[in-house]
């Protein structure tokens, strides 16, 4: 195990990336998707079973682990890995995105932003040294800077204030984080759909010779191709030798499409929450349980896979769990959705290894097209 | 593996009684207790893993598997064992206890009841003759008769009248049922809280000689010592060589005095029910992780249990999970559940294998009574 944090280029095919990150904790085969673990629990999952699928790390929630169970907290039981029982690599994120998304009576200062729980009303500060306090005593591998993130559409002006705003936390957070020999802190590029605003973002922050760099404020609203646009602008102004995080993407098609563009790792809730509300993702795109047409169906939803939930569960079953409100829907169609999405990702890989990456993700995206097995 | 449905008494310990059931699906080892599968699943658990903890049968409940998925459905798909992917043996409910306590506008004739579905309002019917039909259609092992089931207190002429239209309709379920070599039907003792209506009901059932004996109609409201008179007056009127199960019976100290009574069957909801709020079962009591006192402790459960969720996971960590409504908190926590009723019943054979019953069920209620670990 590497003592250090470190990033390996292994190779290139266009712009699709392959590498891999060492840290103490373990390694992370990149193109990697990182499951997200809300509040310590990747929702209806054992971790063992995240982690039998290939998951080299997941995500946690700094928003919601602050309030509850409170950092502070999880420090005194050992950190977020020994508290949820997932001794790999852990990836928290400020907890910004999801002050502005979730809290009540959110104001944004310079100095930070303060607001007030969802849950119970009780009053915060977080500023980005808080933020990198935090995300210390959860024990985080990868920490991000606190950064204010705009809903798009937005008006240029808003977008230009954000940005600089997050870089200037950037800053701060790269002091606040000092010299941590076996762990980052990445800082995150924003600029909403401006592409100037976005390459500054990203050249300025790669004059901060972070560890490794995030695109934040996409998914947020705009159609994939402003998104897709976007990365292409970013990328190469981000260094070759840095992992690149795409935060909260996304739908497979978003994977594949901005690994093409130059992305090396990736969160995302919805193979989990889909899961949790009967939709499957499979090699034949997007297959919803709650549709009668599988009230009487004894297939699977894959006979090809080698995940118990995809192969051995009939359609029939799992519809009916949907239909019923069972948690087991949930549980088994979570476990089937992230077998997909980590079986993607290696997928990925090894096209990448192999020289042909854009003919696979051609074959990939005609599988989906061409779409679920017929009705019987 | 047998081919024939058969009851073996190995041996007994005062009125405690050890003994197995073999059929083609596999075999038994009383006293048993079956976890309960109402629509197809039992709650928050994979099969596998119930089948792991010791489970030898597990009990699917008519009613609401008529109502949803539909029994002809089921068929259909290959029954239930195939449906749900659990090959060993089942028993079914009648249908006739949740048709009483869920369903609307129910009506009660000698021909049978007639009700509306609690989910959609569909009226149905349903007569010992379909109860037998609806359970075949499931494919179940081991089959219930319809009876009719009066919660307590009642008076004494209704008790009698519904204790005597249990019996003709155990009668026209014998009938129904037929001769099915490796499958049984059980008759239900029903008199409420009279010993000399349950006297007459065990002894007109036993002459029926049916493949064995439920005891109905308790733990539905009355004391606990009243449901142990019913068994003691009940019990000895049972033949010998028929398996006796108690019906939605209970707690873990119901099942030790029980047993202790000549009882070799159970079922309940409450090792589920209870995981999915919050509490649980262990050899030191009920323990309720809502409870703040766990927030901060870093000790499982049972560090001397070998099921992984009693084991490994800190009551710091199940607290979080059942505050924070997490699937995860009712996935542990019915794991655990399950996994001590059932390691509860390997101790229970072995106690009555080794002539120590009595002394064993001491040593286990005061362990109980001694309560749960001091807080830290
Ligand atoms: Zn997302
Ligand atoms: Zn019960």
């Amino acid at each position: 195990m590497s003592t250090e944090f470190s990033f390996r280029l292994m190779g290139k095919d266009g712009a699709a990336r392959r590498g891999e990150i060492s840290m103490p904790r373990g390694t992370i085969q990149t193109p990697a998707f990182m499951p997200v673990g809300t509040g310590g629990t990747v929702k209806a999952m054992y971790l063992d079973q995240v982690r039998e699928l290939g998951s080299d790390i997941i995500l946690g929630n700094t928003y919601h682990l602050m309030l509850r169970p409170g950092a502070e907290r999880v420090a005194r039981l050992g950190g977020l890995h020994e508290f949820a029982r997932w001794p790999y690599p852990i990836l928290t994120d400020s907890g910004g995105f999801q002050v502005m998304s979730l809290s009540q009576l959110r104001k944004v200062t310079e100095q930070g932003v303060t607001f007030r729980s969802h849950i119970d009303g009780a009053a915060y500060e977080m500023s980005p040294e808080r933020s990198i306090e935090i995300q210390g005593l959860l024990d985080s591998d990868i920490q991000m800077q606190l950064d204010e993130c705009v809903a798009l559409p937005a008006k240029p002006k808003e977008i230009e204030r954000a940005m600089e705003l997050s870089l200037r936390w950037a800053e701060r957070c790269k002091v606040a984080f000092g010299d941590q020999p076996g762990k980052a802190m990445f800082g995150i590029v924003q600029g909403g759909d401006s592409p100037p605003l976005r390459l500054k973002s990203a050249q300025a922050l790669s004059a901060l010779d972070l560890k490794g760099y995030a695109v934040g404020g996409l998914a947020v609203g705009e159609p994939q191709n402003v998104m897709l646009d976007m990365l292409e602008v970013t990328c190469p102004a981000l260094p070759e030798n840095k992992p690149r995080y795409l935060m909260g993407v996304g739908t497979p098609d978003d994977i594949l499409k901005s690994v093409a563009r130059g992305i090396d790792m990736f969160d995302c809730v919805m193979p989990t929450r889909a899961g949790r509300h009967g939709l499957a993702f499979t090699r034949r795109g997007k297959v919803n349980l709650r549709n009668a047409r599988h009230a009487d169906d004894p297939r699977p939803l894959d006979e090809e896979s080698n995940c118990p939930a995809t192969r051995d569960y009939s359609r029939a079953y799992l519809h009916h769990l949907v239909k019923s409100g069972e948690a087991l829907g949930a549980m088994l169609l979570t476990w089937n959705n992230l077998a997909y999405y980590q079986s993607l990702m290696r997928d990925i890989r090894e096209a990448i290894e192999g020289g042909r990456f854009e003919s696979r993700a051609g074959e990939i995206t005609e599988d989906w097209a061409r779409g679920d097995l017929p009705a019987l």
